[in-house]
């Protein structure tokens, strides 16, 4: 049996358990809160939904063990990344006015907005909350030296999508500023899951900074891959039509790169909505610009910096080689 | 001096040293945030607003003092508190749709919602990193224990707002749920100013839990009055027309006691919009039907609570002195 299922169960027990409603709590809040986890349906059945990978918990709990800890020891840490997680998406469904998340309507699609804000909040305390549990696994100054760098990593995580709503209305943004947000708001969240495995396995300051280097990297290269993968992915492997991050106008890598240096592209993008043949275009001029060849060369480069960073942490046993294994299928995806 | 003028300006610095933005951060997001605590204009310039009386912090601050604690000790929860308190003023303006907020515009309806829910996530985080700051004046433990009440608190807002928006959709709400609402809406946070200030003072639990119950009845009398002022209050004092709730469709406490014990009011309120004959009338109905003198007596129970509840914690000193004076100026207000 491989890690990713000894850990999936009782990470999932250990997220409901987190989720139990307390005596008197109002059953819609939790309702939503199960619902949104992918444990209930809008009436509130028990039901089991696709809700995601649940990657985030399971890299800290390979973190935890691939540096001699005991990976039980860090599920409070595991569900409070989770949590915050999702939290984030409660709040960035609303902002983007996403409707559906998987298959499903999204809270505020359902219950409306202000129910759907006020649920997130409760997530949000929820997840600290959880990590509170540490003082039962760990000591209290490690508990409160993971809570000060979950703080942090929500600090970066409202600096990103602060900077990622600005985007969408800036006409053109330079591709670093874009970099600094995705650190912000997709790696930052990794780097964190990483170093709280390390933390709780009291590995080595340094090894736990190495953990932390190679989850940022990580997080970088996938967000990059999803921007080539949302331009040239196959429509039959992503579910999404050729070339639709052009279409629903989005600025991504490959795209800002086009903006910055094509004034073709510039001109073409200027007509909303792009038709097929546009899009086409534009995916030409990508191509013939390096602006696909520069987001492989950077893709590639946060790819190579995680493998070393991971080297680095000096993990050991099967944890490390899974660490090893997961980091290789997130990159070179085709969906 | 007084106390809150002892107070009032290490706490406003403590403030803003707490929202200091660090380096690379978003502009807008810190400027969202200043200017909503009331020290910048709308173009981010310096600037001086009145936004609140910081009355949650100087409870704390107070209850400390007056359980023998060094009040200094304390301005990292008490900057949290407030912190807390603003994070959900942002998240309820947007809710609740209100475009302005003493005078100005909330950040939402100035800078769009989703910039502004984000820009209250990162309050919310900011609070818990101000929470972290009692590690260097108390103890790991004891900033364990406050973060614990903190998360708590913020879970019994989040419940109490859950039900409070359920309950404009509602057509008849019992008066029992009212209060339960209140409880976790408006009291649970004033409970907490007490609770911490104690705890941080190392005051014996029995007296902890005293300023607990005192911040807890005073914040449900103090809700009470406000309920009561909403439709007796005189314009001139409250700044709102006679029966301002009435006419804004609210369900307080001495209108649902009408509801649900008045047919003639009930059918009265299901015209809108109500206009002044009709506000009269209800008036007059809510009197006849003792839903004055009800609510009335709620809040003298609950202000009598809180009295005793302060008698209980022990507390000595111009500090103790100062809460019971800012109980009875809060209680038996005309606005």
């Amino acid at each position: 049996m491989d890690l990713f299922t000894v850990y999936l169960e009782p990470l999932e027990r250990a997220l409901q358990a987190a989720l139990a409603p307390p005596p008197d709590a109002p059953e819609l809040l939790y309702g939503m809160l199960h619902y949104h986890l992918g444990w209930a349906d809008a009436d509130f059945r028990p039901a089991w939904y696709d809700a995601g990978k649940r990657l985030r918990p399971i890299f800290l709990l390979l973190s935890c063990q691939a540096q001699g800890g005991e990976w039980r020891a860090a599920l409070p840490a595991a569900v409070a990344v989770e949590l915050l997680h999702n939290f984030s998406l409660i709040h960035d469904d609303i902002e983007d006015r996403d409707a559906t998340r998987r298959g499903r309507a999204t809270l505020w699609a359902f219950w409306g907005e202000a129910q759907a804000i006020n649920a997130g909040d409760a997530l949000f305390a929820l997840a600290y909350k959880a990590l509170g549990g540490l003082q039962a696994t760990t000591s209290p100054v490690l508990t409160l030296a993971a809570l000060e760098r979950f703080t942090q990593t929500t600090l970066d995580l409202t600096a990103g999508q602060c900077q990622d709503i600005a985007f969408e209305r800036a006409s053109a943004v330079a591709e670093e500023m874009y970099l600094t947000m995705v650190a912000g708001k997709t790696a930052a969240l990794l780097a964190l899951c990483c170093e709280l495995g390390g933390l709780v396995a009291a590995a080595p300051e340094q090894q736990v900074r190495a953990l932390r280097e190679f989850g940022h990297a990580l997080g970088m290269a996938f967000q990059i891959e999803d921007d080539i993968l949302g331009l040239w992915g196959t429509p039959k492997h992503t579910g999404k039509p050729v070339g639709s991050d052009l279409q629903r106008g989005k600025k991504t890598l490959p795209i800002l790169h086009g903006l910055n240096h094509s004034p073709a592209l510039r001109a073409l993008l200027e007509v909303e909505p792009l038709d097929t043949a546009a899009v086409a275009e534009a995916l030409m001029l990508l191509e013939a610009g390096d602006s696909r060849a520069y987001a492989e060369a950077q893709a590639r480069h946060y790819h190579q910096q995680a493998l070393a960073a991971l080297e680095r942490a000096c993990g050991s046993g099967e944890a490390q080689e899974a660490l090893l294994t997961l980091a290789q299928r997130l990159l070179g995806r085709d969906k």
